[in-house]
């Protein structure tokens, strides 16, 4: 796909979400659709399908694309009220916010829950996952993160699937910032709900998420959830019934996901937007080497989609200064979320190119310039 | 404010929202905004500000304006789910699908309700609301719909809230519909929690609702959530700590909601913006009349946002053919909600004006000479 992004006056977005995104997907919100009307209920119809598609699944044998409105959190809540039966116990697996945030949701639902944490560096190991399984039958439901945008880290959901499925435990995926760019056999995997995002890899606008799920898995969680809005399991039979939300979709950012799932397709699907992000990624770690700037994870565990950067070792550096030097510049980068060490973030996803990553690598050497950052400590 | 609406290839949307908007509103949406950044939080700040504002209140001696990600009924459950303590009860006073609506959305939650009913074409009575509370020392909580758009009834939430005060009780009021079209005298009607959303009266985009709601009833309901998502107190001092939502925004909804915030001032505000709809409501009652066709409610608790027909007394009339031949000729309605009685909708809200709904019903007429229905039986 050709950077054909003409001239704006936005900064571009290195940031995990919301993106950059292309200009004809945002040109397809210059309408107004009727919610009730047929015209909408059948690209609804179609993105959900399309949703399957993507994920490599089909209602045949028996998988269900569910869209939420509100953000990926409500998505992965809807999701996790869901998964877990009323008197069933969360193994929630976290190496960082968004494992956190998992622990946190279930506990203001009042549903029990264990976390297994592993530090932000390391990714959990599938043994231990089927060892705490083994050493407690209550576990009725397993979540983790695919891609933890805390670091950038990619964790085995694949090998954790094995191991879950094996021990017939119900798997929850949230694959927020990964499901578009890497492939993951939703299968293979055992995974029973996978949650994503309007604008992640897909490069929509935000106003919703989306679950893919077991069709047997939503029917098994009839009359689970305790939210009326975030019932998923409604929501579900709701776009079965007619077609349509039970409660006002934003029909803007669906116009617009429609177009952004047509240039993903356009454009070669999974694997060439992953590439494109690969690319991306690589162009950035060249800069960033460079500059001397350092990576916070091994590079064996590090995704393409977003990577921590340790602060500069020197003196003089601060980080509200270097953002707003790059700001000034028209480039928007992501502070650290880490608990420990201070880093900052840079995504490489959105509808930006290897230019506009040299670009911003460019800016970055010339902000560690302006503020007698250079030479880095090492 | 003229009707500056450029030629679009867009149907008209007679409905209660999503609603057709101006071409800035939509035009706003052509940006990313970074959700970070400090112009998107200080867009954040600026809209919660005149939100308090356009309800005729301020943060001193004590309101707050929490948005909320989802849709309408998200903000609703948010603020239901804040207002009644854990071991409280709710009284929903209910003449309409949105007043069951929140008696389920309480049940769901786990929270003690009952409903108070009356039929859908007659409002509630404040003294049976005061006697109800009277009997029933255990309900700390009041909530009603203002504009029930299952028919357009308009419930008279400032008498309600005179009987909830005096006896001291937590007052919620669903004014969704009619926010920014109708002033309600909050401090007067001595509401706690006012809810509303970004695609009603405001004529915004759809992808989020908001609260005002009084600081105190926001301090007091701390630990009362049953999700993470929808925690309003945690919402509101996600806003107070850095000025941002707490998960993602619908960055772009907002830019638009900005523009349609700007655009109802430039039009004279709520005053203004009433008389127009009011002026769209005359003109469709005059149409409808000419037509024979007639209104559920009694003109004295009619609202001029949405209107409820019934079907037209004729052997031939059939509602899917009369909704598709309107929309043939650019015009969406809306179905009917009622429980008994076969009703259709008419919204007057939005970027419409007397001209439009003066060619909707030219438009009824022509429809229902196509389908043999003139004359009709009265």
């Amino acid at each position: 796909m050709p950077n054909d992004r003409p001239p704006s006056r936005d900064k571009l977005l290195f940031t995990p979400g919301p993106l950059t995104t292309s200009r004809a997907v945002k040109e397809a919100m210059l309408r107004d659709a009727g919610s009730w009307h047929v015209e909408f209920n059948d690209l609804v119809r179609s993105v959900r399908a399309r949703l399957l598609a993507l994920a490599g699944v089909s209602q045949e044998p028996g998988y269900e694309a569910v869209l939420m409105q509100g953000s990926g959190t409500f998505g992965v809540e809807a999701a996790v009220t869901s998964a877990v039966p009323r008197d069933g116990r969360l193994l929630a697996v976290t190496n960082g916010a968004y494992g956190e945030r998992i622990v946190q949701m279930a506990r203001t639902a009042d549903i029990d829950v264990e976390p297994l944490r592993t530090p932000e560096d390391t990714p959990p190991d599938p043994a231990a996952i089927a060892r705490a399984l083994d050493a407690d039958a209550a576990i009725t439901t397993v979540a983790v993160a695919h891609c933890e945008t805390t670091t950038g880290i990619l964790n085995p959901v694949e090998a954790i699937g094995c191991a879950v499925k094996e021990r017939s435990r119900t798997y929850l995926v949230d694959a927020m910032s990964s499901f578009g760019a890497i492939a993951i056999d939703i299968e293979r995997a055992g995974i029973d709900y996978l949650v994503s995002s309007a604008n992640k890899c897909i490069e929509g606008v935000p106003g919703f998420s989306f679950v893919i799920a077991r069709r047997d898995a939503l029917e098994a969680a009839e009359g689970r959830a305790r939210s009326l809005s975030l019932d998923l399991v409604a929501q579900w039979r709701g776009f079965e019934r007619n077609g349509q939300f039970r409660f006002t979709p934003p029909t803007h950012a669906i116009l617009a996901f429609d177009r952004a799932l047509r240039e993903l397709e356009e454009e070669g699907g999974i694997e060439a937007r992953g590439a494109r992000y690969r690319r991306n990624h690589e162009a950035l770690m060249t800069g960033m080497r460079a500059l001397g700037l350092r990576p916070y994870l091994p590079p064996e565990v590090q995704s393409f989609i977003i990577t921590s950067f340790h602060y500069p070792r020197h003196p003089v550096f601060d980080f509200d200064t270097f953002y707003r030097k790059l700001s000034d510049r028209g480039m928007i980068i992501y502070p650290g979320k880490l608990t420990d060490v201070d880093c900052f973030r840079i995504g490489t996803i959105g509808h930006i190119f290897e230019d506009d990553v040299r670009a911003l690598t460019d800016a970055i050497g010339a902000a560690l310039d302006e503020m007698g950052c250079r030479p880095l400590d090492g």
